[in-house]
């Protein structure tokens, strides 16, 4: 009965509870008869924090996302920065030496995939197979005390640019099957360091939830001819549940919202493929998105939430998905019915919260695109 | 683009966040595309907590669970009560007049289904049926301040009798096709009173995670003419990460378990069911969930969780579905990678776990043995 993953038993750890075992990691296991899927990365433990488990927040002396700190990360491998007028992207060892950088991307310390997972493929009832992938931090601005909602529009564009480079590249390596950016912002919301940053996981396999949308997508597109998220997004866009749109994008509370106060933003073509679109859309979405957050911060004062992208790889797009932006504020927890059950009870319903995040992102919106520089 | 929900419009409430609005609730909603269910229910959000949104325990000064306090909560419906050495359960109107009892069963004040929703099925594109339910408190013990691992094997017995009871009752009821008891215990996992206590929760469908479950076993049953989780119990009621084993059940550390320190106990016979198990057996689950749950509290010094029994109904259950407890610490948080593609990080492996979980729950569990009385 004995699994035999002594080769990835690699380091001993000492949990915070005084638990000492050696380390297991990069593997991705299936449940036995759902679609769960979990990643076994037992060195992720040892990962630093601003947090402590009594919940009291203890910020680190040195962030090591701060300029100046470059030396406490692994190299940059993306960075974008300032040259007289232009905004410029350097990859590779050049990125490095980039002065006063305004993005900065590099590699997860504590990542929860890895290129060098030792785990093989497990033949056998129990599903198996290594957790290869890529796992970076991207900074999404220099300035540590900036909350996500105070970020402007010209620095949200300079971090889209820099994701779309990313996803873009590394939708082209092998074993790349679906690539993640995801913002956990709070502790609350799963965060471990304060300083702005989003996170890119790469998986070799298309998560349940995005698989689920492949699938309804493909469905009625074999019944109907119709895409399914463009009837959606027609609907939602005038409906009770909208918030804001911009010329390219559309914002709306989704109708079986899992968090209260949930919101999404989907590009309004059918066509749009965020690893082609061009500044004017990545500009675009920087002000919906710029206006929404600043709408949530003042509607829910500041909520912990996790922001993720769903970004198909090119070919799937092409076809079928929407690429989108999801929202979650994290006002409360999910106990036995959510995890045991994946049912999600939701005490605001979507009508009643987009009334109210309508009014500040409207309000936000108006007040960018009063001003030139949209800041 | 009005939804026409007026007839649900209730009450105004004001969030903890300020934020004011009328009362939507008894929505079971669909997601679009994916199979997240959701229930609206803007009334929960007035129901009363020992917890503040800043994370500080507040006990309340008069506990509504406690004995003399029951005019605090609506009328018992079933009661467990200790009269001479017998113990008996009434029910219905008599429940009320029973003294001294030891499990006290009522409706949720504040339910997130309801037997009175006033939302009527919807037709077109948008999935909505009523929230139609029933929602039980069962508190577990008059003692306010016992933890659930301190509850005694005697203890136990009693809280599974009135919940055999219950859950059967249920399933003969009229819109009931799942019956969900869950344990949330402590603030992070949910929690919002003290005093040790069950939910159950009943649906007018069958929930995604039970679903699946279901799914899985016809497909293998159809396919093989065996039991998937007959042949899973075997491999892990021996391997490494197996916990304890009574006569009739036995516990184990699941494959990809969602959460750290997560387990699992499953009864060992096929032809098992929970809702005509016979004294014997539900003593024999009242051991291994008291030696258990001890040994989840004493390694990882008192967590909290959550913990949640899959009980199909009599008629699938005879066929196909084993019932079943789960529980999971709650340890770390879900951050983006959990909630926005349902992909779970897991930094403890659950042959580490077991490791920790088997010592200190068989030293439990020799420990009750020795006992005559088993407390």
């Amino acid at each position: 009965m004995e699994l035999g993953h002594s080769a990835v038993l690699q380091k001993t750890i000492r949990w915070p509870l005084g638990v000492r075992a050696d380390l297991l990691m990069g593997e991705l296991r299936k449940d036995y008869l759902t679609d769960r899927l979990v990643i076994i990365s037992e060195e992720r433990a040892r990962r630093p924090t601003d947090f402590k488990t009594a919940g009291k927040l203890r910020p680190k002396a040195k962030c090591p996302f701060c300029p100046g700190n470059e030396s406490m990360t692994p190299p940059a491998e993306l960075v974008l920065f300032q040259s007289g007028d232009a905004r410029l992207v350097l990859e590779g060892e050049e990125a490095e030496h980039a002065q006063s950088w305004l993005v900065r991307t590099f590699k997860n310390m504590f990542p929860v995939v890895s290129t060098e997972t030792a785990v093989k493929h497990r033949r056998g009832p129990l599903f198996r197979e290594p957790a290869y992938g890529y796992h970076y931090i991207m900074v999404a601005t220099p300035v540590h005390e900036q909350a996500f909602s105070e970020i402007g529009v010209e620095q949200w564009v300079n971090v889209l640019r820099s994701l779309q480079h990313m996803v873009k590249w590394l939708y082209r390596r092998e074993g790349v099957s679906q690539v993640i950016p995801f913002i956990n912002h709070g502790e609350e919301a799963g965060a471990s360091l304060l300083h702005p940053h989003l996170q890119i996981v790469t998986l070799p396999l298309t998560p349940p939830l995005m698989e689920q949308e492949v699938h309804a997508m493909e469905r009625s597109f074999r019944e109907t001819g119709l895409c399914p998220m463009c009837s959606i997004l027609r609907m939602e866009s005038r409906g009770v549940r909208r918030l804001i749109a911009t010329r390219y994008f559309a914002s709306f509370c989704p109708w079986a919202p899992t968090h209260s106060f949930e919101y999404w933003i989907w590009p309004k073509r059918h066509e749009d493929d965020f690893l082609e679109a061009p500044l004017e859309e990545l500009t675009d979405l920087a002000l919906i998105m710029k206006s929404t957050l600043t709408g949530m911060s003042e509607s829910l004062k500041q909520p912990p939430f996790n922001l993720i992208f769903h970004i198909p790889s090119a070919e799937a797009t092409s076809a079928k998905v929407h690429w989108h932006v999801e929202v979650y504020p994290r006002l409360a927890k999910w106990a036995g019915l959510e995890r045991g059950a994946r049912v999600y009870v939701n005490q605001v319903s979507p009508e009643s919260a987009a009334r109210v995040l309508r009014e500040t992102s409207a309000k936000e919106l108006s007040r960018l695109v009063k001003n030139s520089r949209l800041n």
